[in-house]
């Protein structure tokens, strides 16, 4: 385990990157009947643990999020995914929490997934790696945690992919989950967002430089299919209103429209932008695995249809968070977990944020969305008794 | 002109099925600035057209529409796509009026469109056809009545791009309307609309097999990339409740999930499907030109940004009409030009139907649709004094 080298954001946030092999490299077993191992995370920890281990915080990411939800990404240098929302003296206070945020498996940042080396064949998984669901995910962060030797996290967060995890947290080991938020998410995904997901599976297929998901071997890489996937992906992520305001109709560096099939359009070339830009980051066959994982959640399905059966009597202090423009994961899915929770008796807050931003807005410095988290944290941290700063550091 | 030989529909409907040269071959003015000629339009006619030639009905398609508006489809064998709505005794009664339904411009069912030949090279003009607009398609509609000898149209009547066209007939050509019905569609093309052509657009430039347009030539065709057009922009045309109630979560086929990218789920064999059958049907560049049209529409911007200008002191009487579960088109669309109307005083009417099926609610036998339109023609019948049946027929 190694101190991030370098700047003063790594320092201040005592950055530590790392991969673990878990389990000493014994097989996990996994939700479809298959085991894999060994199984790699890699993952990041921000702050300080205390000295009795009670103030981590455990952070989920999205599809098409990653360990890096502070530091900078390494390949596109951009801020971390959720460097708005946590660091010091941030909402999530890397002074106060010790912050633990790993690439989920079937992902592309290090972690075991279809782009890692298969040591039987000394070459990737590539479509031989197992289909993994958001349990099998979360199993792997639990496995983690006793690695760091925490029994309990005082919090588990994460937004939309990153909320259906914290969901299986809560539902799967709820001993080692004190409050829990599960933001702009579902319990069960829906016939839409499938569909939307195979579109994006379909986009990479179609191209054939996917070459039957060998594209590693042939030297190939299937990054238009990608990045159609990547824009209609990122179309259900705003809203319309969201759209009408930022582009509109606005042309892009021209007075008039040209009359092809160019960019006329600032949406257009905004759209291309996400496009070209995720391909460089991201792995076409982790794409497919993990919207496959997002598609088969269904935790009502596993509970005779009952989603209260999957937090009865449940220990975990929940904060559930939806965004009012938000139409991949609306307000209504929320509303579906919050009467879960309360037919099942739990301790429940929910809120609604008003805003035009869609989906994204778990992303962004939305103020509402944040004073809530802080709230929330604040006095979840004084009844699990975590002092408010550590001292002498 | 031939009558359509064979089966008893055809001649119930005296259907006709025609193709003619406009302006005896002379270009069309285009929009773009360019002219483009000659520009044929396929067409077809049900019904009879009255001694005063007051009683037809333009019927104007979607995107992905045709002539076959109600004979059965020459590649898919299915019914025509209005065939719940025109037909004899139907909302739109062959027995009474006289239905026109052309293929616009830029299509790939015999009107001009980039696989039509290009006399002076002999080839099919791919991507040397120009782009076109809706005025250009209701530009060559207008001159396909003039080719008929009628001087106004009773009704112009049209779905969602079918709409925009209604909206151009009535702005342009007021003289030559009586009535209109703009359905399901919009005076401007939103962001998010334009958003999902362009990735429909770059889907089809994506599949290698496009050739950068010159598949014809090269004995290719984009079938996958179109197949993810329209299973993207399918998505768009049904509603989240109406995926649910239809689809939601069920299997195809199966019992329990299979932890794979085959098809599990019914929406995604239905996706499938959908793509697969399209492009049996329709042309990929004339998927890119008619989706162009669209984007550039834009009724309020040719005006100033004052749409009620586009209408002001017309005689047209209209009858707008929504779905409230369209978010294609939303019935905020509907209702901009409804106000729009009233400020230029204008005779309207406005319905927006409750109807849990999305956009393509305008395509369905909706009953509270379907009474909607036969309600305003009859009473437009009477007003225009179109007898209720032509005797001696």
């Amino acid at each position: 385990m190694d101190a991030t080298p370098g700047n003063d954001l790594s320092r201040r946030l005592n950055a530590v990157e790392d991969t673990v092999t878990l389990c000493g490299g014994m097989p996990l077993a996994l939700d479809s009947g298959a085991s894999f191992g060994p199984v790699d995370i890699a993952y990041h920890t921000y702050g300080h643990l205390n000295a009795d281990k009670s103030n981590a915080i455990v952070v989920c990411h999205a599809l098409t999020g990653d360990q890096y939800a502070v530091l900078p990404h390494p390949v596109t240098g951009k801020p971390g995914w959720w460097s708005s929302l946590i660091g010091p003296g941030k909402v999530i206070d890397t002074d106060v929490y010790y912050v633990i945020c790993s690439n989920v498996i079937g992902g592309c940042m290090g972690s075991s997934g279809p782009r890692s080396t298969n040591p039987e064949t000394g070459q990737p998984y590539m479509l031989d790696f197992p289909v993994v669901t958001v349990a099998d995910m979360v199993r792997a962060q639990v496995l983690l945690l006793d690695h760091l030797g925490i029994d309990q996290a005082f919090a588990v967060v994460g937004g939309s992919m990153g909320g259906m995890q914290v969901l299986q947290w809560a539902a799967a080991y709820p001993e080692r989950v004190f409050c829990a938020l599960p933001i702009a998410t579902c319990a069960r995904y829906s016939a839409q967002n499938i569909a939307f997901d195979e579109v994006g599976r379909q986009a990479i297929m179609a191209d054939l430089d996917w070459c039957g998901g060998r594209y590693l071997l042939e030297g190939k890489n299937p990054h238009k299919g990608l990045a159609v996937a990547r824009m209609a992906a990122h179309i259900t992520y705003l809203s319309e209103a969201a759209l009408t305001r930022k582009f509109g109709r606005k042309l892009q560096g021209k007075d008039r429209i040209g009359y092809g099939f160019e960019a006329d359009f600032e949406v257009e070339s905004y759209l291309r932008h996400q496009g070209s830009t995720f391909v460089e980051r991201f792995d076409a066959n982790s794409y497919l695995y993990i919207t496959r994982a997002m598609d088969y959640f269904d935790m009502p399905g596993e509970h005779d249809g009952h989603l209260a059966k999957a937090f009865r009597g449940t220990p975990v202090h929940f904060c559930v968070i939806s965004f009012s423009s938000d139409w991949l994961f609306p307000t209504r899915d929320s509303q579906a977990i919050v009467r879960a929770l309360n037919a099942a008796a739990a301790s429940v807050s929910f809120v609604e944020v008003q805003s035009d931003k869609g989906h994204d807005a778990f992303l962004l410095d939305e103020p509402e969305f944040h004073d809530t988290v802080r709230g929330f944290l604040a006095g979840m941290a004084e009844r699990r008794g975590i002092a408010a700063k550590t001292e002498g550091r």
